[in-house]
């Protein structure tokens, strides 16, 4: 059976993240399955890089399925990209390795948190921006960054509390950068934990607001307790920017 | 009474344009006046420097008003912001001549029309662009643009048949650019008629789309007649990109 990869963008502010959950809800993915069954006729599960929570945009989200069809990408593609909403974009699709699989074979990722950090509105980015007025110590903010970095376990920044597997992971970068009056975080890592970027975001937020000292990270990480991280930062200002497969 | 001058951005997609119609209606002057209103105790009336239609956005829209208040602006400017919407935001509030009116003072300004101009879906920007799939010549309609440029009388490009006033108008310039998946028409004038700036941005559309011949400007302007213009470009992407005051 032909195997399939996509590149898709979307806002997602209306829906309730990625995760398809029963009949009624309104995910990214129920949209992308109910768009590509109606067109093959054939019921079909689109698999992800990764869930985005509710409220989670996408630059870049890489989406794989299989499906029995005659019909050429390309044509395909274009009767997709007419059958969705406005705010979920298929950028590409195109046949896949019969053993590509978006989840299984996503080798990274980066993240990018948008900060708002003016007194001066946005009414254009508002969307995508989590609006913080005071004063933000960047410099603080990416020393605490650069501690997290590396191989460890990050069961602090994780919301699941029962976690069965191992909350071991690699961070290898971030960049905390100003440009105009926003504030970008960029986080890249082998993979993610539920909420972990958000919880990292939410406590550099910490550390640039000056409420917590950013040599802290060492114990926090150490503590593998989620009561020691900061607040989980909100979704808007969350996109998932780049996937990576090698 | 103090004289104050404010500089606001918004986005127009839900609000019918910036002139205030009666009672019920939802537009942006009647929201400012509505805001001021109430934190002053006396009824205001806010002047803009021109009104967008409904569906135009505002980057930078300048508006004065006259109030009693000993507060200082920077309080109002506090006060305001939380007043409005998050779709309307004032960037700058501050106290201006006694003879400064944000119309009749107005000396020129510029607006932009954004143009989606690739088959990739745009799910960020979808609200502020007109989306143009086919391939644009854009060398056709900066050779249009030009053509349009100077002191002409721009019936042609005006809705208001009825017009008793003059309807010469200067265009200092037109700019046609291309970035990425975007094309951006920049037109700078000292004053613009009704729907001016839209039947230049979609006449010069059926020039980039080869339904025109770009030599054709002079005839139309020569005509008077608004039939001999192009369409009226949906208003969802104008912006009002800046105001001059000499």
């Amino acid at each position: 059976m032909p195997n399939f990869r996509m590149t898709l963008c979307y806002d997602g502010t209306r829906y309730r993240g990625w995760q398809r959950q029963g009949n009624t809800s309104n995910t990214i993915q129920e949209r992308l399955e109910t768009a590509i069954t109606e067109l093959l006729g054939q019921p079909v599960e689109v698999h992800g890089s990764g869930r985005t929570d509710a409220g989670v945009h996408a630059r870049m989200q890489t989406a794989s399925f299989r499906a029995k069809t005659h019909l050429p990408p390309e044509r395909l593609l274009k009767r997709l990209r007419a059958a969705l909403p406005p705010d979920i974009g298929v950028l590409d699709l195109c046949e896949a390795e019969p053993r590509f699989h978006a989840r299984l074979s996503c080798t990274g990722k980066t993240y990018v948190y948008r900060i708002w950090n003016s007194e001066e509105p946005n009414v254009f980015d508002r969307r995508w921006q989590h609006v913080i007025p005071e004063p933000l110590d960047l410099e603080a903010m990416q020393r605490a960054g650069d501690a997290l970095c590396g191989t460890h376990d990050f069961t602090s920044f994780c919301s699941n509390r029962r976690m069965k597997k191992s909350a071991v992971r690699t961070l290898r970068s971030v960049k905390v950068e100003r440009a105009g009056g926003e504030v970008r975080l960029t986080f890249t890592g082998d993979g993610f934990l539920y909420h972990q970027v958000r919880i990292l975001a939410g406590t550099l937020i910490e550390v640039g607001l000056g409420k917590r000292p950013a040599d802290e990270m060492e114990a926090i990480l150490a503590a593998r307790d989620r009561d020691f991280a900061g607040e989980t930062a909100p979704a808007q200002g969350l996109i998932l920017w780049e996937t990576r497969y090698d």
